[in-house]
């Protein structure tokens, strides 16, 4: 098995990509006979990450593909039989493993669409069918859309802070695996970086592929400017010149010569690169020199440990970059490397399936605690499409005439809803009976989305430090419901 | 592309797994007829993760794989053929993809074992062999060993705050993407934790798979005690019950009354699991408790952002926990979620083939620049296996009688070698001519020598905070070159 842990990952099969709880409840749940009673589960993160006002979903393109194969080989369920419990007999009996083998995915699926601005405790996704069903896909959902939304609403902060500038992304050297790479270079394309560096991704998903040369071009020739003249040649259009190999200015002097050179013969320098030193005195020097020689088109390009407020920080300096390259910090999310995204369940029939029982998760704060109901998002809209306020509500229950979203921290803070205020519902159909019902946009038209749907955002919502929270509330009978239930299930200790 | 991406994700060539500049600069080395000069690059860190005294090296089985597969498909090379210069010509030439068509990996790579401990600056692993081919697999190797030996040290510091305790793995939910978890799980393993949640790890790498279940689980019985009971009926001797659905010690109570019914039908009750609240507390009262009731050997499993500082923490605090669940922590190494490792050339044969040029990378801090020459790490060692001085040397000049390692920060730091001292030379074949000439030792092998290497460092060495610098130098002679050669390639600036 470790001889060829590469060939052995990318195979088909991708039922086993789950935590062994799921198949360990799945069978509980069909030896209870339970499998069938039919559940809702909702997919959501308790915070923004990196500290912001919002994120971008992403990895719904993804799920559909997982849910769409989802399927046990052979293999699968061999190896599930071979699992012994803790006295020696098999975990799994073969009576089961038919059961699984049988086993087609037949939930209904509503999500929200990739590129679209959202925020803590909406459900991304809803999965509502069969309790084993619903229950088993939990694990690859969140390990799908934990990471590609993280990783898009970094780039999309990103984004914030250059500008207009062209942003490269090139992480896939530091990233967390190959599929951390390349997931990384999808989600960081869709939150709006232009380019990658990272050929897969440009062949798998039509992203732009960006990149020119590295040191060690440089340092396989005796000298720097031969470097530049050699890489010229090969690409008499498209260099972009990496400028500190041994000393930045005088790297620059070297680009100059060349791009002298490539003038004469009808051609134009593209760029140079910076990736070490202190970028904003770097590049205005370099611009300086470049400007000086008639090379004011010449882009700069920088590069090294680069983010959101590093990007702000050399503006600020008067840095002169047009071209903002980065690696680890994006395909990472280094200051916060995982989403805390949750899936819990929050209806389920009633064993005599006179109807629903919503069903919730404790915990000793509030804001950790689920919200039960078959959960819909409304997203009011002011005019000009600026989202202004998002109502969680129950679809299971009627509404009542006049909406009011309550703050599920703070009861007294309210927002009656105009009756005739704009707005969309923001989970759509997936997935009905397991069949998909819904042609996905391409990724272009999510990354568009995305782009679109976080200008439309208050500036003061995409504030890096202490952004303006969006206000999202649940609908006040929902909100009541909760509390309710809250009081029901928690135990009343005298004080 | 974008309708299937798993699909797409899990398919047998990784070639394009790459920076586009790697093939850029391919073509720049062919074109010039450079690409079978041969070269040397080596693959190191400069600083171990987590602030920490040691790594412990991961990922060569990975490294294999690829190289053994390495190799355009038609696919592949049709992609490189459709990419269009900035004037709309191709980037690259039919002949230049004719040649990549052909191409065979033909390299030597040295490695050091997969669980070895290892120090900032030390090759992990050596490519030699025609530039452009040990230029072209830059990426791909980076992005496989930079993230397992970030996750393999992460476990081993686990490991060490855990002592003798279980440490499970489940981190696949918040993992960057599902390989980001799969190859987590493998890395974690051979750091040093138990099991893993993780079934499709468990089935490709055969890790042994752990876990019960969810709060959901509980949710879909009407009271906590009936789903314990049904969970007990599933698997009466592997039951381990989530107790803080609702209230912590109640679901304490509850697990010991089906405990009791479990041990009157001849079973025994696994354990229990805290996911929240006051660790410490908690599983002080839960011992007491389960104590009182006569079950003193029900484990207490305990999870919630575990990681190797709060479980220490928790430890002093005398908390009751015999198995720690670490998820996020671990398998993103969320406090550093990227190992800093490069790849630079360190050797070019003469253009005549008289000999070696040996090259560096220059940068303003001398910790950053490079070390020249085809090294070998010679590791010291007392009578008892102890790491003593690791000493990295060029293999391609003849080493002085006496050996003397000097720190290349401090070159007034210096250690004489006595002639007897028993020392191993780390790196090891691994191909030769592109042919694998070494059986890879097995991941339980691999974690073996993990556990064995990290218990021989002295404490000091394995301290979380602030611990003693391992002392890592260069052979005199290497050290003298070095400082030369830095001397000759920097530009003297007068003050």
């Amino acid at each position: 098995m470790n001889s060829a842990p590469l060939s052995g990952l990318y195979a088909p099969s991708l039922s086993l990509l789950t935590d062994l709880y799921q198949v360990t409840m799945a069978y509980g749940y069909w030896r209870q006979g339970m499998q069938d009673r039919e559940a809702v589960f909702h997919l959501y993160f308790r915070r923004p990450p990196f500290a912001g006002g919002y994120a971008v979903g992403a990895g719904l393109a993804y799920v559909v593909d997982f849910l769409q194969n989802l399927q046990f080989s052979e293999d699968d369920l061999h190896y599930l039989g071979s699992l012994k419990s803790a006295k020696g007999g098999v975990m799994f009996p073969p009576e089961f493993l038919t059961y699984l083998r049988e086993l087609k995915f037949t939930c209904d699926v509503d999500a929200i669409a990739e590129g679209t601005v959202v925020f803590a405790n909406e459900p991304l996704i809803r999965v509502q069918g069969p309790l084993l069903q619903a229950q088993l896909v939990e694990t690859a959902l969140l390990t799908l859309v934990n990471f590609q939304t993280l990783i898009a609403t970094k780039a999309s902060r990103i984004r914030e802070a250059a500008g207009s500038d062209t942003v490269l992304e090139f992480g896939l050297r530091r990233a967390q695996g190959p599929d951390g790479g390349l997931s990384a270079s999808r989600a960081a394309y869709l939150g709006g970086v232009d380019a990658t560096s990272n050929v897969l991704a440009g062949q798998r998903f039509g992203i732009p592929v960006k990149g020119t040369h590295a040191h060690s071009w440089v340092m396989a020739f005796e000298q720097e400017q031969e470097a530049f003249a050699a890489y010229a040649q090969a690409f008499p259009d498209d260099s972009v010149f990496l400028v500190d190999t041994y000393d930045t200015l005088e790297g620059v002097r070297h680009a100059i010569t060349v791009a002298r050179e490539l003038r004469a013969n009808g051609h134009e320098l593209s760029g140079i690169r910076l990736d070490s030193g202190d970028l904003a005195y770097l590049s205005r020097e370099a611009r300086a020199l470049l400007n000086e020689a008639g090379f004011e088109n010449v882009r700069i390009v920088a590069s090294n440990d680069l983010e959101e407020n590093l990007i702000t920080s050399l503006k600020q300096q008067g840095a002169k970059i047009d071209t903002w390259g980065i690696g680890t910090q994006l395909v990472t999310a280094y200051d916060q490397p995982a989403l805390g995204g949750v899936y819990k369940m929050a209806a389920l029939r009633k064993p005599d399936d006179s109807g629903w029982d919503f069903t919730i998760k404790l915990s000793e704060q509030l804001a950790k605690t689920s919200i039960p109901g078959i959960l819909q998002v409304r997203r009011y809209e002011s005019d000009k499409g600026q989202p202004r306020a998002d109502m969680l509500y129950n679809v299971a229950e009627p509404l009542p005439e006049q909406l009011t979203i309550v703050d599920p921290l703070d009861a007294t803070r309210r927002r009656p809803v105009r009756p005739d205020a704009t707005y969309r519902e923001l989970l759509e159909p997936v997935f009905r009976r397991g069949q998909l019902v819904q042609q996905l946009p391409s990724l272009e038209e999510s990354r568009a989305r995305a782009h679109r749907e976080v200008l439309s955002l208050d500036p003061s919502i995409r504030r890096f430090l202490n952004p303006h929270t969006y206000p999202v509330g649940l609908e006040e009978t929902l909100n009541t419901f909760r509390t309710n239930l809250i009081l029901e299930k928690r135990p009343q200790r005298p004080a």
